[in-house]
């Protein structure tokens, strides 16, 4: 199978253009025709094989998570889905994987009406890089730097869990089975917030999402809004599974975890109802989990409201 | 040196905004606005160490190339460069490499006035995934589906310099150090024609340019265009050590060599004028080097008219 086959055999879906998308797969740029008055936002990601992922993960759920944290990041910036684009290299063109590796992207690039536009396509170490394009109207896209002193600090959905997997994959935890898959499907198939992100806009002040884990996260929309934050950390959402872990476990997860591609984001106390109604649109639990605060720096207070020795940092490729 | 501190220093140039680039490195996603009334073309290429550049290509080199093989892509659908994204996989942190690789990254970006808007860096095997995003005005971008039969075919610079190095570096040919010196500048350091591709915009009917050999990346072309095209080998732009090679692998190198960067180009023989007063105007030679027609396929005439015998396919990533 050659490059052009396997482009044509996989990932060259014929059919109706996408909106914005004028021209797709086959020419030496895809032509994308902006909605007046909107602004692009556009993110990439690569992922390398034992870094990003097993070796042994489903070829369809490779697929899935390689755009989903991707879309993670419009969804960070409340952007609505437009248009990829997805370099991989691969040590060979192998029918097996790319067909259950494109049956898990397009699944979920259905899913969130965003048309594959263009890309490439090598020989090589298994990489898969992927950049995303959306669009917000102007100036309403989310950034790190709008949070403000006295807003109040959300998350949605759950934390924890896909870190959780990664200890049981290592063999420093095990679970039972069903438990494990649970925490599995988190690590392997994380769902990006895409339309809470929408929701939220005009009424979050920043937002982010936690690839690394929640600690350094929001640690980059501390220091760029200038504030600082404290954290309850009992009112942190975690799953009935990672509940069941002893404290030390549950605070690495939840705190400096990674991988959980929900939403942390900021807005002003009057925006309450807004954000739960925003939530209830979206179809995302969400949950208030702290303050922002004047002081710089990042608290996290037990229950009796005495802060918590942390020990831990983000994730960094370079370091880890 | 972790992630952050590597993009702070080799990869974030704090400055004023490149235009239409409203938030750039820093965010989950660079925020960009359109100009009112354009398009935006986007190309994305992957290069992998030992398949698009030898493990012992200077980084500087490495980094122009990078992204002069992306800024090609823009060049080719006429398109004004506006932002680009570098996914990067590294197995190190090596100040050494990276210090070059953005010299030679950010020379040729300010050459031609595009800003690195956002990105990834991992650690793994060495990988470079560029995605570039530049803009025309509504349905102006060249494509490779204009080409109509009486068209003339033209090309720019000189072809075949590029296989000719690889030759060399590969051993199966020999040269005096000037001249190797010359052709491998041709394969290290191409030249994108940006200028000429946007100076060709409502003149030239379809375009492409030369990444995998004239026949194979011409014949895209013809398929688009659902037309044929003869060539004339004598009047195909070469330097004068390609020149000085025999026959055969002067065929090979012009023919099917590849990494050339040049544009090929169709357009009206009424334009042939305005072809000649875009190319001097972008600076850039080009030379007319045979005809479109109405009968499929690709057909090249020695100098008496007669069709040469070929027996070379363009490259392939999965099968050479």
């Amino acid at each position: 199978m050659g490059e052009f086959e396997l482009i044509r055999r996989f990932f060259d879906r014929q059919g109706p253009a996408a909106p914005g998308v004028a021209t797709g797969i086959g020419d030496d740029c895809a032509v994308l025709s902006p909605t007046p008055g909107s602004q692009w936002l556009v993110s990439t990601d690569m992922l390398v094989e034992g870094r990003h992922f097993l070796s042994t993960v489903e070829p369809e759920r490779l697929g899935h998570k390689a755009l989903a944290v991707n879309l993670s990041d419009l969804a960070a910036c409340g952007a609505t889905p437009r248009a990829f684009f997805l370099a991989l290299s691969l040590p060979r063109a192998d029918a097996r994987f790319l067909e259950g590796f494109a049956r898990g992207l397009f699944a979920l690039a259905d899913a969130h009406g965003i048309a594959l536009a263009g890309g490439d396509t090598t020989a090589g170490p298994l990489n898969v890089c992927i950049t995303v394009m959306g669009e917000a109207p102007q100036g309403q896209a989310l950034l790190r730097s709008g949070a403000r002193a006295g807003d109040e600090l959300w998350v949605s959905g759950t934390l924890g869990d896909a870190r959780l997997a990664l200890e049981v994959f290592r063999g420093t935890r095990s679970l039972p089975g069903d438990a494990f898959a649970q925490v599995r499907r988190a690590m392997e198939l994380p769902q990006p917030r895409v339309a809470l992100g929408q929701a939220l806009r005009g009424i979050a002040s920043s937002a982010i999402d936690v690839s690394d884990g929640l600690m350094g996260d929001l640690g980059h929309v501390l220091r760029a809004s200038g504030v600082g934050a404290t954290i309850d950390f009992e009112a942190l959402p975690r799953s009935a599974v990672l509940a069941g872990q002893d404290l030390a476990l549950q605070q690495e997860c939840l705190l400096a975890g990674g991988d959980d591609y929900e939403l942390v984001f900021t807005a002003s106390p009057q925006q309450h109802q807004a954000v739960r109604d925003a939530a209830a649109r979206a179809g995302t639990p969400v949950r208030r989990v702290g303050r922002i605060r004047t002081e710089p720096g990042l608290e996290v207070l037990d229950p009796h409201g005495a802060p918590l020795a942390l020990r831990f940092a983000s994730f960094d490729h370079f370091k880890s």
